[in-house]
């Protein structure tokens, strides 16, 4: 690891940087980037690994943090430097390790992950060259309330057995969570091959605020962010009228005992709606 | 559901229909079907559900019939509607419930599957555009026995590997049951790559008819037959001198102790046979 | 079976033969051709069954025998002929027993595989038309060493995400074995994208020769050898500077107690290196 400050394309002074972690909680962090992306912008800083990124029809973002207590040792250095994530995610996940180390070297602007036998030397993107890191936008959202992970990838890949957009919502009124597929109702007073999909609010893990909400989503980026998500976590999903989807799920799980433990980060996928034109 | 009488295509009244029925009962129903056509009649009479449809070559048709005693409640009017047997196998498939409600609504010729927190509404066909219901002939052919499931699939798969047709027969004077490929034999004395396959007559389940029998089949109907048969299940397969074959097997199984129980249905599979040009 | 002597194209005379082994001994064997061709010629000896053959770019080398000891019962004859090694390994997978029959009929150049219900004729080929039988280089190589196969095959499956040649070596100074992906180094000062996989003398099985070594290879044929050997047996890797790779592992294991058991035979693959242009 070279330690000489070097300078980015933004002027701004880095060193390297190196850290150890659990391959597992690597590989949720890249899946969950995978999701949306080929490549994003990697930031090592004293408090963890983060990363904001934005899809090329800029319909769907995603932002992970996982903080610095999900390293075990060797913790050094601040970097940014973009990374295909792809590659690198198809090649952590065929790694059987336990741990793996990250490191970059500023000088040379490579990436290095080593484990075991396996060393990868990654020539890294100058972050300038990546699409902008985007601002994950706070949003006043009228329902809030949680779900297992499985439950949602499996009514979603159902729902994409034979429909490309779905409406989401809630009906305060009926106490129901519920999803539909709707699009080809148009021009037509009588709905066919629609499928629903409906919990009750008692069926629901925690259910923060219950406020009416109905929007449209597409299906293609909602499976590949429920299918990113690890599996029997609980999700919480935000969402409103006409407005975007937020969803958010712990990542960089330790066990510290029996059914216990705590989560060393998060993932926010945040998906614009698509509004109907009729 | 719409209990008030409408009238479909052939002036024929009548009311809409519902009935619940054991999940897997609905997904075998689907897969025999599935093994020869993409859409089919479903007929919900006072006495259970019953279809039988062609594939469009005209080279096998399927009979699929299930006992109204398999219906665990909710039972009630009469239906005739076409649907897509794909679309509705893959839909069905996905779903994790013991129990689902099949709903036709006869004013909107809308046919509903509902389970657990999923409901899909289809647009069903009239029957009237969907292939004529065929006849299963009956007829009398010169042998008759039961083999497993497993054996069947595993052999038509084995040669589906290397051939196009095979012959199927029994020898009364070996007391063998047979199957091999023999197409490329033609206009050359030594046959080549042949595969044949044999049981003993002690090897078959119930022999209940054991005349001579040779007749030549279609790999793919076979396989794609072979292939809807639940796992383990014994078979009943007919054949004659260059005759059809028929295949039945029973559906609907409800276990009612330990090795005990009771089928509520029977699939019969009928093929063509492929007459000999030379 | 023809015991006839009859004349193949050499005009050497020659029987019938016919051997009983283990089914999942010929697949190893069929496995073991079929990483590198897809035609081979089987010798039926007194000592046994053996092949040699070489792949079409004459890249790789693959030789397997297998002992008379594997022949369970009835062997008798000898026999050479050809066979679509493909076709063969394919429905010999397909199999489900614990033992079969090959028979060489010399008259008419037929073998046949058969097994409980099956019997399969294969047409052999002449072993005239066949690629000449190779000998396998006798070479005094530099380092030679045993690995487990699971290790070696997560390996190559790991730098085949990413290249398509790897260098593989052995540096005395440092008692390593290594394999690294440089190819992407060249008129380029900086590597990037490399990848290196390390493994400590202490990590090797048994090590018998430990001179310097350092070769260039395919990572097609390597990745294809790999998934031909048997999971978690120990292969035995023979390297050079610029120099050809052997690999060599034991074939038709008979198990003889726990843990305890000998091999009936070896495959041994050849494969020629890659040579530098630069």
């Amino acid at each position: 690891m070279s330690t000489d400050a070097t300078t980015d394309g933004d002027g701004e002074a880095q060193d390297g940087a190196t850290i150890r972690l659990a391959r597992h909680h690597l590989e949720e962090y890249l899946n969950a980037l995978n999701a949306l992306v080929d490549e994003a912008v990697i930031r090592i800083t004293d408090t963890g690994l983060e990363t904001r990124a934005v899809d090329p029809a800029n319909v769907g973002m995603v932002g992970v943090d996982l903080s610095n207590t999900a390293f075990t040792e060797n913790y050094a250095g601040e970097a940014t430097f973009g990374i295909n994530t792809r590659k690198l995610g198809a090649l952590v996940e065929r790694l059987d390790t336990a741990f793996l180390d990250l490191d970059y070297d500023a000088e040379f602007r490579k990436a290095t992950i080593g484990c075991g036998p396996y060393t990868y030397t990654h020539a890294t993107t100058n972050p300038d060259h990546v699409r902008n890191e985007p601002d994950i936008p706070d949003m006043d959202l009228s329902f809030k309330a949680t779900v297992n992970s499985d439950q949602l990838r499996e009514a979603v890949e159902w729902f994409d057995e034979f429909t490309t957009h779905i409406r989401m919502g809630y009906a305060p009124d009926d106490g129901e969570f519920w999803m539909k597929a709707d699009e080809r109702m148009s021009g037509n007073k009588i709905g066919t091959d629609d499928g629903e999909w409906r919990l009750d609010r008692s069926e629901l893990g925690y259910v923060d605020r219950c406020g009416r909400a109905d929007s449209q989503f597409s299906i293609d980026f909602l499976r590949d962010m429920a299918r990113a998500i690890p599996e029997d976590r609980p999700v919480t999903i935000r969402i409103g009228e006409e407005f975007p989807m937020k969803l958010t799920y712990e990542v960089g799980w330790e066990e510290t005992g029996a059914n216990e433990g705590f989560a060393h980060g998060e993932v926010t996928f945040f998906l614009a709606p698509r509004i109907q034109s009729d």
